[in-house]
């Protein structure tokens, strides 16, 4: 099979497999507890946790809190900060400003908070799905709380200049978090370099299992706990995931030593897909912006195809891609990102995204560009005749 | 090394690791894309959640929301009840009844409620840990929100009498949650017979990895999200964490068919243990309800001990065991658990909690009975001589 759906899940490399199984076989003590064997696990714990925050640039591997998921760190950085500044200031600080094509996690986060009363700001975006670092600043008020603008978009893979944003935010005083699920692993991400406040990543989008995360806690700014409890310095419940979080700095090691070279294998498929899909496929539109954009994604809109019926058309010849992102997917809404781009809906349609990852090689890419072209031709035909 | 300390963690059973094997590796699909690859991820999922469903009774697998862990599934019913609660009743209902020797989770979870404007109340218990049906009754008032309520405490074992408690909120149209953490594996757990609306439980207490719970919750039963998103119904966002998943059904199929056969053998362990403690150290005093208490927990207060150092030297010798829950021995703190049983400071500091769990063998108690003694004298003569 060739996988080409990196964006939604990866699969984990042996390297990482090996580091985590000791911890799922003998070493399984409770890294809270005073034993050796509960120390072992400690110290393997500590250690995963240095790796993450040399990853990203963190000054301090106090800095990383382990979480769940990509979508727990997305949550606890929303609200927690929420929480903490309209407490702590008394009840004015009650706006949460983020943008229209967030990850589900943080939109419907954003949704919640205002049932419960905070304001929330959902700021527009260009068509090529950039936020403008000018809105940012113009929406920003002594109300703001949390200002959450993703680094990279995981449908069409756009990177936002969160820099400048942060910046603002910083000077203004006010938080600001970025959702960097998809692009640790893909991309340089640095949190000194970026300033940002809070920053979400997620171990099975760069071939570390599901099931763990972290949210990077910049010293000094103040979250309220989403899983209260004791651990993590009080930031997080929930006995430490020892093997997954060994197997997320496992992962994080060799992006620090490998991760470029990978990027720009990617990025040689990527072009020879965007030129071979433009070539072959009539009819066919590149969505997000060319240059500011993930190197391993690829995302097209196809005029006249349902993207579902391309997925499944796609997976019978051997190839995994997707019509949008995985969460959304068993929903039959058109993606709120495409809306956002001002993208005509019969376009949102024909959405096919191509993620490349790990293990891709350029023969893949090569039989894949012959599967596609058929593929998009029979779909169209079989539209033509039902009308 | 002689494990005693099932209550802080387990190891994960090989059949168990061998059902997630092909999760960790070729069968990484999201289980939210429609191609194939994640299609088989989805069914092992939902085979997983009826085998969840199955072992504690419940009537649909629907009932069944995936978790991170037992805290998550803690917070997640308390903090969702309140809020659900308080915004459907117009902001009525603002009460949330519980115990003072409850999870972490739960305390934490209760007191940054109380921050945020909610009413907690933290009923008492005796000195056996039992918390009185009667003492719910008269607590609950159309305010309340939600009842929670530990089956089974996880440093003394008390099992608490929740079918009264939960027969009571129901009649009042009250959410009865119980946080089952600590029984599900070693005794009978039932929804329908305890008539619950919200169970937790954890995988990691049960032989199944780190980084798995779940939270049963009662059709009807409306609780606002705490992870945001778009899965499990809408109740709990973040990819799904399939390998683990797949590991907490396995655990739970072999609880259902050999459950009973190790709870008699823990059982029998369990009185030698407290026989010979009894018998071979002079002050000890057996902590918890006698009779309802779980079949793998023994817990002692020692006098003239420091519980702490107790642990390190039984370590030495090659036991593992614990002074108290593992989630606050970090904490130089005296058990809040045996603090609400009224046991005096001075006992509290020589707790020793002693837990069962799959592999125990008889001989292992035996062993243990020989290093326990000598271990409580050099202790007590050293703290003698350093008076």
């Amino acid at each position: 099979m060739i996988y080409l759906d990196h964006n939604a899940t990866t699969p984990i490399r042996p390297e990482v497999l090996d580091a985590m199984l000791p911890f799922l076989q003998e070493q399984y003590g409770n890294p809270s507890s005073v034993y050796a064997l509960g120390q072992a696990s400690r110290r393997a714990l500590e250690e995963a946790r240095a790796e993450t925050a040399r990853l990203i640039g963190a000054a301090s591997p106090d800095e990383i809190v382990f979480t769940s998921c990509g979508s727990e760190s997305d949550v606890f950085a929303v609200m927690g900060a929420a929480y903490e500044a309209f407490e702590s200031s008394g009840g004015v600080k009650n706006q949460i400003i983020t943008t229209s094509i967030e990850h589900e996690a943080i939109i419907s986060c954003a949704r919640l908070l205002k049932r419960r009363g905070f304001e929330t700001l959902f700021l527009p975006v260009d068509g090529q799905a950039a936020v403008s670092a000018g809105a940012v600043e113009e929406a920003l008020s002594e109300r703001t709380a949390l200002v959450s603008v993703m680094h990279a978009n995981n449908e069409v893979g756009t990177i936002q200049a969160v820099e400048p944003m942060a910046r603002r935010c910083r000077e203004r005083g006010v938080l600001f978090h970025t959702d960097a699920v998809q692009s640790v692993g893909k991309i340089p991400v640095n949190v000194e370099k970026m300033g940002v406040s809070l920053l979400s990543l997620s171990g099975h989008k760069l071939n570390a299992p599901k099931g763990v995360g972290a949210l990077y806690v910049r010293r000094g700014a103040r979250l309220q706990p989403l899983i209260t409890g004791n651990y993590e310095k009080f930031r997080r419940g929930g006995t430490l995931n020892v093997a997954s979080i060994v197997g997320l700095g496992a992962a994080c090691r060799l992006i620090r030593t490998e991760g470029e070279r990978h990027a720009q294998e990617w990025a040689r498929m990527r072009e020879r897909l965007v030129e071979g899909i433009l070539a072959e496929v009539p009819d066919s539109h590149l969505s997000g912006d060319p240059v500011n954009c993930l190197p391993n994604t690829v995302h097209f809109c196809l005029e006249g195809i349902d993207g579902h019926n391309l997925v499944v058309a796609l997976d019978m010849k051997g190839a995994a891609v997707s019509s949008g992102a995985a969460c959304s997917s068993g929903a039959a809404e058109p993606s709120h990102v495409l809306k956002a781009m001002g993208i005509s809906s019969d376009w949102v349609r024909g959405a096919l995204r191509i993620s490349l990852g790990w293990g891709n090689q350029p023969q893949e890419i090569e039989a894949f560009l012959k599967m596609l072209p058929p593929a998009v031709d029979k779909l169209r035909a079989a539209n033509r005749i039902s009308r």
